[in-house]
């Protein structure tokens, strides 16, 4: 039924029938109550002129804008062996793989991905997913399942689709203080020595941008038994000499068991993957409903993927200059007296604390000065650190820089919001 | 830790360590001993020859085989209105598109497609998901917490992805025999008449190809106040005069809550979408963590899509072809005495009822006649069920399927198989 049709009326019941509608409304109303309804902001990214834009809503016609919130981080989606390699493929063998890997959907473009993304984090093998957000999900409600009796001790600032894949598995979970060893032994220690254990965090916080200590947690995992499972989702392509992330930057690849990463950050396209053991590998891809029953990437994809990856690994030039932009906005809005959370990654956090201002500053920059960056709130951060989130690229130049930071002084003045401490 | 470094020498503890790896050697070992460890065949399909492709795996280079079991049931993802419309959005905005839709993933062709899929349906709004398995998951599970207290209603033959929807909203949840709508009302007259109810279930349902009662279904909906959730995945593109599926064949759209479907299968290409009210578009599009926090679909797989959905609603070409086909094919099987399950779609299952022997059948068809048909085993089909499951489209022709036939008959004689009773 269709949830208008319900009006109570001519419904052979004897109770009050339940108001869907009601429902509903209610819950987008406590969205718009607490100031973080969202709003999809309509754009068209133009290829080769990254970061310029057009932006179609509230306009007559598109409206050239600077993106400075895009995960895009290095540009790759619109690098021309990129896209290259995609018009190849899909001229080659068209739009989409037409199955599941198991039925019809593996192709060659998929083993030889695989392949490449192994060796990137020096394992034995990798293995595809459609999403970042599926392969966390997958694979950690599949790996506790075929490890009876598992306990997970998770970082708090974990990624939501590592959340889930935990709640999904219904193992017994810990949830140690952000990147506070002493609280993960503490746990470690508390826990069954006989019970198999997985420690799940990731590399770099997008939110926060801070870097988890990778050898000390690896550390307390040989002491405890324990597997570990990073999320490099925003450091792959980013860090280490051909862009394995901070486990290839800080050489601690082997002794993690299971790194995840995504295709749709630095590499720029779109999809998501594990890479460990040969074994472990074919228990995902024999277990894990999130990737037997479902159509696999699109071999489009997965050629403009390969080209990005290949490149990235042999060129450090584009992650090279994404740490000179990071580094320089930073000085920037610290000169500027803006609160500019400190990072030692490319992520320039500027914080708001409030919803419905940092709506306000983005509406703002959008309307008044062509620059869009989204305003991140709950659920994505913590209720009281609202915060605009940008990420400068190779792309964003010296000029680009300036031209926002005057603008930030200038509605910071306007709003009378809180500078830096 | 990797897997090999557990030795049990040299860990701190009391207690023997777990052996991580002897678990997951037997996790592996179980699917050999019954037979269904899968196996990936390395393929390529050749774009305007369709169903030829190319197969890797175990040659010498590339051999030429014919496809007969692709969801890409219409031949879409070759389609050249298709790879136009990709090609085009490649060159106009490039790869990806760099963010979840809240945090700049949205563009322009997302909205498109959108209005695009809701007027396909009849329906106010729709939402895109990275795949059909995530929108039945996201939706499902999304649906039910909104609700507290429903209760949903699943058909026993609902796909894995709508199992784990369902599983992960924590509901209590009702499985009613396939389509069996005597067993459906009597476990909704057993529930409390003022809980939420919500029944989910599938038109097409792809193993066995038979169609659920949807007027049936949204009388008893309407009789117990109960939301109606319908997976269209195996039907959109295909059924209905403009491909809205076997709610337009049968006008029942505007009586069924939630309609999803994949842009995946008849539609050639990758992804998936929920269309229905707005305020229920609205709930999931800001609740459901996996539409959430996901990188949305890239700008060119939905400008693929849009091309493809706006063809099938004016062509009904493809869809008669495809109906001839797999009435053809049918009609070929059961001449020959091959046991095929008789159906009233364009599926063509064909029952060996042992995945062994299901295994043997296909590897053959690869080997000796280039033929590519994927046997299909338990959890995509129960146990004792196993069976080959061809899907004719507009491009098998009479020739194909003749040879086809004969090929089955030749291995069905050979390895003694049962014929149809």
């Amino acid at each position: 039924m269709t949830i208008e049709s319900v009006s109570g009326e001519g419904i052979d019941t004897r109770h009050r029938p339940v108001d869907y509608g009601r429902v509903f409304t209610q819950a987008i109303d406590r969205l718009h109550a607490e100031g973080r309804y969202r709003v999809f902001i309509d754009i068209l990214r133009n290829k080769g002129m990254f970061p310029n834009a057009r932006c179609f809503a509230g306009h007559n016609g598109p409206k050239p804008i600077t993106v400075w919130c895009s995960n895009d981080y290095l540009a790759m989606g619109q690098h021309p062996k990129v896209i290259a390699a995609m018009e190849e493929a899909l001229h080659d063998v068209g739009a989409g793989s037409g199955g599941t890997r198991n039925i019809g959907g593996n192709t060659h473009y998929h083993i030889d991905l695989e392949a490449e993304l192994a060796e990137l984090h020096g394992k034995d093998a990798a293995l595809l997913f459609t999403s970042g957000y599926v392969s966390n999900e997958a694979t950690l409600a599949t790996l506790a399942k075929v490890l009876p009796g598992c306990v997970i001790f998770s970082d708090e600032l974990n990624h939501a689709s590592m959340i889930a894949g935990i709640r999904n598995s219904g193992c017994e979970k810990h949830v140690f203080r952000h990147n506070d060893l002493q609280h993960l032994e503490e746990l470690l220690a508390a826990a069954d020595p006989a019970a198999p254990k997985l420690i799940a965090f990731e590399s770099v916080y997008s939110m926060d941008g801070d870097v988890a200590p990778l050898h000390a947690i690896c550390d307390l995992a040989d002491k405890y038994n324990a597997l570990t499972y990073l999320d490099e989702v925003h450091a792959v392509g980013m860090y280490g000499a051909h862009g394995g992330g901070i486990s290839e930057r800080d050489e601690a690849a082997d002794r993690i068991t299971i790194i995840e990463g995504t295709l749709g950050k630095a590499f720029g396209v779109m999809g998501g993957y594990i890479a460990a053991d040969r074994m472990i590998v074919d228990v995902i891809r024999s277990y894990a409903p999130g990737f037997i029953f479902t159509t696999s990437l699109s071999p489009v994809l997965v050629a403009g993927v390969l080209a990005s990856v290949r490149h990235l690994k042999a060129s450090s030039v584009e992650r090279d200059a994404q740490q000179a932009a990071a580094a320089r906005l930073k000085a920037l809005f610290t000169n500027a007296g803006l609160p500019v959370l400190p990072t030692t990654t490319h992520i320039v956090p500027l914080m708001v604390g409030d919803p419905v201002k940092a709506k306000k500053i983005s509406d703002i920059l959008l309307a008044e000065y062509g620059v869009y960056v989204q305003p991140i709130n709950y659920p994505t951060v913590p209720r009281g650190t609202e915060r605009l989130r940008f990420t400068p690229g190779p792309a964003h130049d010296e000029a680009m820089m300036r031209e926002l930071t005057d603008a930030l002084v200038e509605i910071w003045g306007r709003l009378e919001l809180r500078q830096a401490a």
